[in-house]
């Protein structure tokens, strides 16, 4: 039991407890941990030798604590809770509480590669009726493989960052025409953060997820359809997704979401060997997506047909080396029916079928000023649940010439 | 005239003086200078305020001085000539000139992201024709922008890194078969490296190309055709081309370029007014590829398409940032005729024509244990030639199980 006020029953409570960089009262940024609605200060708690990671927890970004593997983290993490619920230890640590609503939340790692994958079939298949009418809806390589792809890592961006509207080119009646893009969407996605690096050459097994991911965050990639659709023939997406991808602040370590794991979906064909995880489980995570103040779509995580696991080993399987801070996400993350799909694409069937806000507004994709919030939680020990925060973006208009 | 021996006449003279990082006896990594067979330990020189850059050069990569800009990179580049050729300087210079054979070349800058283009009009058309034959070489966009994707920063390695040969899926008779590729096969490349960012939001226009590149590296970007073939619709390249991409240890600064710009060839359509670079120029750099110590192709840069200026105004039109150390490759170089590919897939025309080596043996893609090596020249001022170094990598057998 938490002395810190409001932790019981939080989403945010010791059972939880995800990791951020912020800043507060004029100082650099600090690493922190969320309780409840407060932000402990780890900076100021290594510096009172309240905890020990070496340093680890002195620096502007997670990346060295991250760095040092299952063992350590495990360690910080059970010396927070004592921290926090040992009445012993309040006075020490009360003073290194901020506030919330006090705090600037800030990019809490440095990104090494950005690699996102396209794991659900229900967006896979989407998509494709979407995009290549009356032709299979999934490739015949799409069941055998996760696939996936490298994005910008220099334009991941912190929720809350603005996205102004991308300019580029797009198919024209006759030939390209360029400006603003006219089909802006959202990919609400889960991403995971790469703790410890490995080596060139080394493959990392499905079993080994544990070991090498420090934890998730929810991504929002951002995506200029028009864009992509004229640019992504033979070499797949590019401007249509560098000019921004958004993530939540926080960084829920994956042993908080311990009890959050479930059956994945069974694959058929069966998949080749270095894919098979047994058990081949994925997180039952529930997504929401509000536009505007309008809850549109509740995305389940747990319908994702490839696997966190599968997606790391197939990453490496060809001996590419992974860094601390590597981000690789999920793809958007849709189920079966129209209100649980990640993508505007998706939920207004490329732009045919407008939805209606709870202003009376009619949208199909994003207009400027709009505001999107995905958020998640899930189920956590004893009937807790677990916050996973939430991604927030506002739409500009597209910078003047 | 140089005092140092060799320099007169050396494509290392002090026309060129790119900048690496090496090891030697034992040190840490250190900032140097080519100029002949010698490194000059840069970091030594700003230690003795030979040279002042504020410290930029006492670093164990190129990120912060190349974050300097262009009004720095001259004054410490006339600064160096000056120390090498006025001999009243000598006896202050001469101990810090580390004999090349002594050193070991480690990777230059840390790379941002790494950004892959496909810009040679001969390679994208050959690669049409091979693998979609009896349809149009180029796709309809090809010709209205610069198809590039992202690749993974991570495992770009210096030129003398060993190479495993990558396993993954490819294709079967009968659903995807895993082992190590069976086409492996390399891209012969030139990179640009950015010294200065640009921030979220802003382009780069084609005329500031001279503002934001630092200088220039030679790329190769190893590619394992059947891994690729398998996996990359819809998406792009991935495992096909993540498992390494070489560069050579020396960053040519764009300076040392200054008389190779040539008129680059025209382009039909027009392009697009933020892709229109007046004078259009490309860089004439004379490449090389040799397999095993036999010359195979001789790719001429000037062919590209697309030019550097244009790749760059591309790449930022979306408003997508620049960090220090973002490194865009052009795609292979490939001239019209089959001496001038990039690739051993066109070389050898998609394996069905082998090439014969001096030792008599036959090649259709790579055999563990080769060896290959991309170099370059330049024409500098007053007759004087530019050495851009080597790419060299050796095959090694995949990792076992």
């Amino acid at each position: 039991m938490s002395w810190v006020e409001g932790a019981a029953g939080s989403p945010y409570g010791t059972h939880n407890l995800p990791y951020g960089v912020f800043r507060h009262a004029g100082r650099a940024p600090r690493i922190g941990v969320r309780v409840a609605d407060f932000v402990l200060d780890l900076d100021g708690a290594e510096a009172a030798e309240l905890i020990l990671a070496g340093g680890a927890l002195r620096r502007p970004v997670l990346n060295e604590f991250m760095a040092l593997g299952r063992a350590q983290w495990a360690a910080v993490r059970e010396r927070i809770v004592v921290l926090l619920t040992d009445p012993g230890h309040r006075a020490a640590v009360e003073p290194l509480l901020v506030p919330l609503a006090e705090v600037e939340l800030v990019l809490p790692f440095e990104v090494g590669d950005y690699v996102d994958f396209y794991s659900s079939e229900h967006h896979a298949s989407n998509v494709g009726q979407i995009l290549r009418p009356g032709q299979p809806p999934l490739l015949p390589n799409w069941r055998h493989l996760p696939i996936g792809y490298h994005g910008r890592a220099g334009t991941v961006v912190v929720s809350g960052t603005p996205v102004a509207r991308p300019r580029g080119q797009r198919r024209g009646s006759d030939g390209p025409v360029f400006g603003p893009s006219a089909r802006l969407d959202i990919e609400a996605e889960v991403g995971f953060v790469v703790g410890i690096p490995s080596p060139l050459g080394a493959r990392v097994p499905v079993a080994k997820l544990a070991q090498y991911v420090f934890g998730v965050v929810l991504v929002n990639d951002w995506s200029a359809r028009d864009i992509q659709a004229w640019e992504y023939q033979p070499l797949g997406p590019f401007l249509g997704k560098s000019f921004a991808t958004s993530v939540s602040p926080w960084v829920v370590p994956l042993d908080a979401l311990a009890g959050a794991w479930v059956p994945a979906p069974p694959q058929d064909p069966p998949v080749l060997d270095y894919l098979r995880d047994v058990p081949h489980l994925g997180l039952d995570l529930r997504l929401a997506v509000d536009w505007n103040g309008t809850r549109v779509s509740e995305p389940p995580f747990a319908s994702m047909y490839w696997t966190p696991a599968q997606q790391l080993a197939h990453l490496t399987v060809n001996g590419a080396a992974l860094r601390t801070g590597d981000l690789y996400a999920s793809g958007t993350v849709s189920g079966p029916a129209r209100g649980q799909v990640g993508s505007f694409l998706e939920l207004t069937w490329g732009g045919t079928e407008p939805v209606t806000l709870a202003d009376g507004t009619t949208r199909t994709f994003l207009v400027d000023g709009d505001t999107v919030v995905i958020s998640a939680t899930a189920a956590g020990p004893d009937g807790t649940t677990v916050g996973l925060g939430e991604v927030a973006g506002t739409v500009l208009p597209a910078e003047p010439d």
